[in-house]
């Protein structure tokens, strides 16, 4: 018996139908000139929904955390300074991923729910001009908050690079990084992509590509996530690395194609659209919203619970009586808020109809 | 339009119909109840392929290659000394993760071909008692070499561990775990497991586990392929680390039922007798074989060409006009052998007559 969900927390998302039939699709070599092509069509599609132009945009084999520590190993080495502006779970985990890797980490914290100020970050490298990378995440995905990047684009008059998270924003949201003068930015399958997870795309500058093959006195501590090596076989080269995993490549294929036939713009409208409602008919029921207004992401909504509801009662209800997954707090506000995915396949009005239909024959 | 090939290259080989029907499977949460007990059968599977009770039994996110990287860097720290057997590709693969993470590597050279012996890898930690581990290959897929594990169990008696490529053994020919002595182990999916490549299936005893928890003075370089983190997700602690690759879970889980209802050890007999088989009609259309003979892996076949074949050529019309990967030789073999991959779905009679008639087809 195979058990399906209506997926509106923090991710995965619901696939997208045409992301299953992909899986269908037969296995082939990954030198096979077939699917070298398909891969091909794959970074030419990466490349429209991150609206970028940069030759080094393809997916990492794994999950967005991996993206995140290829970005991280690619572009510093040890006793390197970084900045990083942290509001939330995955801020921290940068920070973490770098103090592994050997560098000294300036973080720089904002409240949860709160966005991160981009002055901040650019005072702070003003007082380090020989930080490797300023980072920050986009769509903090464990307080449901949207930082500003484009202020941040004052970085390419400087040595710092800007390194973006995008896990929780490619497809779902605006985001413009060659516009924003984004250095490096990783990003994940399964969120507004429609696609399981297990893929991790990522795109890297000019100068982070520079930076991070011959701009190093050693070579980057991963083999594995080596964007020099990666590239070399996903790029012209063709030289074999390690073996991709090609039915997430043609679920990812299948992915990108939706958004880009719906139109990345309609896509991003969409998902507002459908959070708008969500936001209405969540007011009705005494949910407040916990993340700072003008900063709200469309595709994850935290709300506050109303007084006295019990959260890990009301999710288990709505998990194991009506196959509905929405998220609980992390952290500090674990036990005072909600987050509700509205993603991808999810981002439909009926999503919006059948939670608070849920809520409503169990609250009332 | 979808290409359709039959696999008899080093890998991805054919998946298990099964497999692909797991595909279809809803995604679900990564924390959703279902799948984590979709993941305890999975990992009780994965040990009894394994042959091993080691707790710590499971997918690593990515690929075989990461599964490499993820027993290196938990294993090792930056000074660590590493014993190295090298016959082949992965081999000297192993040597330039450890090298990247840090550790001091006495490589050990055997002639490609050939397999690694044991003894001189104990030999070598003798005079290196401090050595962290001894690595080696268990089945060489550059070359088609099996080398002995079992003698190293010697290792057990020294503060040395055993780390083992199962890579291309796992499921395909005889590996026990646990009676070798194994201290650390990774595999791939795309193999003899008959799942397309995605996850890193990785196995780590009682000490293994230890030195890369309690017994580092640093913590893991990679935050990704950290054990002690990964392991508190995948094992009872059920603590988020990162969003695990849903839909490869399932095709594993999948996969592995398959091998398991078969019988592991009347899967290991069919990789044989299919081998057997090829061999007896490749030595007739002139093909010699290319390793040691005593340690032919009966799942990745090697053999020269015959006098005046044309390698690429004829491997192309295989896969343009029948539809048939097998792959080249690869560094100093490259032109001189092809490797014939009888593997998972791939290892059954037809293959072989499909192969053979396609090759009288062309040379006759």
């Amino acid at each position: 018996m195979h058990t399906e969900r209506l997926l509106l927390g923090p991710g995965p998302s619901n696939p997208y139908p045409e992301v299953y039939e992909a899986f269908t699709r037969p296995v082939i070599g990954h030198l096979d000139p077939v699917f070298l092509g398909l891969l091909d069509e794959t970074q030419d599609m990466l490349r429209r929904v991150f609206r970028t132009k940069n030759a080094l945009t393809l997916p990492v084999s794994a999950t967005g955390s991996a993206g995140m520590e290829a970005c991280v190993v690619n572009l510093v080495e040890p006793g390197d300074k970084v900045i990083i502006g942290v509001n939330g779970v995955f801020g921290g985990r940068m920070c973490e991923v770098a103090e592994r890797a050997g560098a000294e980490v300036i973080r720089i914290d904002f409240p949860w729910g709160q966005a991160v100020d981009p002055q901040a970050l650019l005072d702070a490298q003003k007082q380090n001009p020989e930080a490797r990378f300023v980072g920050v995440v986009h769509a903090e995905t464990s307080v449901g908050v949207r930082s500003d990047i484009a202020p941040l684009r004052a970085l390419q008059q400087t040595d710092t690079m800007l390194l973006v998270d995008c896990v929780t924003s490619l497809g779902g949201s605006e985001l413009l990084i060659d516009e924003w003068g984004v250095d490096a930015a990783y990003s994940g399958t399964q969120k507004c992509l429609g696609v399981p997870p297990g893929l991790s795309p990522v795109t890297f500058s000019e100068r982070a590509v520079k930076r991070s093959t011959e701009g190093r006195t050693k070579p980057v501590q991963s083999w594995y996530l080596d964007v020099g090596l990666i590239g070399a076989y996903v790029g012209s080269g063709r030289k074999y690395h390690h073996t991709a995993p090609v039915s997430m490549v043609y679920a990812l294929h299948a992915g990108l194609k939706r958004v880009l036939d719906e139109g990345l713009e309609n896509c991003w409208a969409r998902h507002q659209r459908v959070s708008d409602m969500l936001h209405q008919e969540m007011a009705k029921l005494g949910f407040t919203p916990f993340a700072q207004e003008g900063h709200r992401l469309a595709q994850l909504n935290t709300f506050f619970l109303p007084e006295g509801l019990d959260d890990a009662g009301t999710r288990k209800r709505l998990l194991e009586e009506y196959n509905i997954e929405v998220g609980g707090g992390l952290g500090d506000v674990a036990g005072k808020i909600w987050r509700v995915g509205l993603m991808a396949q999810g981002a439909q009005e009926r999503s919006v109809a059948t939670l608070i239909g849920a809520l409503n024959q169990i609250l009332g």
